[in-house]
């Protein structure tokens, strides 16, 4: 346990202008928040955990949580000023942590190890933090066993993807491909059927039904998935309202998990 | 068309410091922002509308939307920078309305228009706009008849709630009641058959059939509904995983208001 006396204290320097950090460089590090996000982050084991940053008043509530973590972990205290300070803004909960990503091995790595019956879900040009992060929440609570995302998506580790997402992308495996040509390829390879949930599918998604891998592509809300993309694969559709057929992608994205999920 | 050249123009007071605005008296009134919204907001029987507010590199783009306005309306005309100080931040899209809302005559006239097999969604203790914006697109895309809220949760005409819903709280008719009590009696004296949509419920809300009136309950994430308005009525769950039995409240609503909806 340290005390943190001044934001220029080089031993908080990664947590220093969050809100800006996202934007550069990260080394593979991200900012975890919150007690829930933390207690994932702590039990993950495809991250390291390299300090916390907790304010004073927190500290007492957070004892079971910091119990989980590495026993070497400095844990940084601040006052609210000191973390104000740090962080560039008013940190309402006052429980952040320094996380870095362990190198997985990338996609080919990931599918291998997936079971024979594995769903995972892939994302196309999702770009918008908070989808991210709550297409992931949803893919944590229908047990889909992985995430791949194209270059044009969102980092999931993004401060506020993570935080979006209730620490789910620290749970969910996930993998980037560069462009939705290689990931549908790549698929292809490991044995996957393909489907892609879209206003205008050719069929209902609560016909689907699993057999073997299966990966489900989302696409952005007002282009969708790009056509190329789609000819190759049976596409899905949610049936809905015909005066409002208008859904949030993460909304889309968890009827279509809910259904294709394998404890129904 | 009205060109504006001063953010101190009487005229367009109304939509002066957007931001502070959803905080102080309203009088009704709201800000409706995007082309989507505006065409829903000029199509809504419930709603007057004041004037709008188009950046002038916006206009032509709007013809077609704008036709559907009431012809008196005045359309305000301004430079990037001219609506920037008036809005008192970037305004992205440069496309804003004022609108007004009807005196519908309040949740008893609401329930009273209401067909036979009517869906209502009532949230108790919503008070995240997103969450509201988010429950009532999901509400429309599923044909919801109406939304009932409890005075805790957020009023749907804050700005930020309506660029959420796309434009869907315009759509499905909503009323106020005071509290939960409140909201059950009036309900149930209209025949509604209410359930809870809770994670702990006793049955599968998949296994629920619609028969006659229904008001299904959303409440917090963190808090859920009040236990003694639980203990009221038949509560539903969704089920999911074990190990992250954790849906945020419009992914579930999504997941149910799909599975109630009367076209499946």
């Amino acid at each position: 346990m340290i005390r943190i006396e001044s934001a220029e204290d080089p031993r908080i320097a990664p947590y220093r202008a969050i809100r800006e950090r996202d934007l550069v460089g990260r080394e593979g590090r991200f900012i975890a928040e919150g007690k829930v996000v933390l207690n994932v982050l702590f039990s993950a084991r495809r991250f390291e955990v390299e300090s916390a940053l907790i304010l004073e008043s927190r500290l007492s509530g957070m004892a079971a949580t910091l119990a989980l973590a590495p026993a070497e972990m400095p844990v940084y205290v601040a006052s609210q000023e000191v973390m104000d300070a740090i962080a560039g803004f008013h940190i309402h909960r006052g429980v952040l942590a320094l996380g870095r990503r362990r190198d997985g091995g990338g996609m080919d790595a990931l599918l291998a190890s997936l079971p024979e019956d594995a769903l995972v879900v892939a994302l196309v040009g999702i770009s918008n933090h908070d989808n991210v992060g709550a297409i992931f929440r949803n893919a944590a609570a229908f047990e889909a066993d992985a995430v791949l995302l194209d270059a044009s998506s969102c980092d999931p580790l993004y401060r506020k993807a993570i935080r979006v997402s209730v620490g789910a992308v620290l749970k969910v495996p996930f993998a980037t491909a560069p462009d939705e040509t290689s990931l549908f390829d790549t698929l292809a390879r490991y044995g996957f059927t393909q489907i892609a949930l879209s206003p205008g599918g050719a069929e209902e998604i609560g016909d689907f039904r699993r057999a073997g891998r299966t990966a489900l592509y989302l696409g952005t809300e007002g282009e969708g998935l790009p056509t190329t993309l789609m000819a190759r694969m049976k596409t899905m559709r949610i049936a809905m309202s015909d005066s409002f057929d208008s859904l949030n992608v993460a909304a889309a994205s968890a009827i279509a998990l809910h259904r294709l999920w394998r404890g129904r």
